[in-house]
């Protein structure tokens, strides 16, 4: 199972590849920034655009997309539900099942806690994922996007567990990494 | 000259096809409606491809949306910014030039004062326009396209005549109609 995260801003949209086979393994990661000028629906063409080619290189089995409650005024909540509204349409254009996760089960899924801030939720997911090949650092919009995967995934996971009739312990926000112990 | 004015909305999106050769004259007009059920992001797929259908039916030569300020609470917001964002990536994938026209400027336009309701858009719409052959009443999200279509072509017009060097008496949001006089 591989999972695309996506971090939706409108400056900037992080998106993030998990596999989900075995332990979960960071696949790739990106930050998505259209131009800054340029007619503003063309930014938003762009931004579609752009997630269209990520899903059609990294062929992802399905989408998790944060969901957003709130922000500094109207004019930038509008802002953010058009990224969003651009980026959601590039997934339904691929057919992707797409979850959406809030920023609470987000953060609780990689830290433990539904508090924490962003620099936590990108230790978190460094040391939960590593970090592509060839990358150094992962960006903060990456690293929202990588956790929303991870979430989403921990989810499906402890369903599909609960579904097969095993007991799983901490629940479905609890993440659990199992080595092959051999 | 052929206006398509888009009045977003998450739920319903009206839109009207206005020409400015001479008196400006309604020539289609409708309310785009999606499915209520399904994944969220299928229904903002299927405004946009709708919006895809009109702009490929009509062929405007530019298009005209309403720029939002306020929305009840942060959800509505960004559900009417994700329809929007739907609605330009449409715009802008069939390359129209897009003004942004406020609901003050779409008010005074067509009925002399920023405060009008919803019903006093729609009666000098209809006065303004006519009504598009085979309809008895134009919906409301449909007149509030027509009026977004009406204001910027006003607004376009002035500007012309003001760069060919004529006296505009009542400024760029006055609407004028001229009729032959012979």
């Amino acid at each position: 199972m591989r999972i695309l995260g996506v971090d939706p801003g409108s400056r900037a949209a992080g998106w993030a590849v998990v596999d989900f086979d075995g332990a979960p393994r960071l696949a790739a990661a990106g930050v998505l920034r259209p131009a800054t000028s340029g007619p503003f629906a063309v930014r938003l063409l762009a931004l579609r655009d752009a997630l269209l080619a990520v899903i059609d290189r990294e062929r992802p089995d399905a989408a998790a997309v944060e969901k957003v409650f709130s922000g500094v005024n109207p004019q930038s909540l509008i802002a953010l539900g058009e990224a969003r509204g651009a980026l959601l349409v590039a997934l339904a254009e691929r057919g992707l099942p797409i979850a959406e996760v809030t920023p609470a089960e987000i953060k609780k899924t990689v830290t433990g806690t539904g508090l924490a801030d962003k620099e936590q939720v990108r230790r978190m997911v460094g040391a939960l994922l590593g970090r592509p090949a060839g990358s150094s650092r992962l960006a903060l919009d990456a690293a929202d996007a990588a956790a929303t995967a991870l979430a989403h995934g921990y989810q499906t996971a402890a369903h599909r567990t609960v579904r097969a009739g095993a007991a799983v312990a901490g629940g479905a926000s609890a993440p659990v990494r199992r080595r092959p112990s051999g």
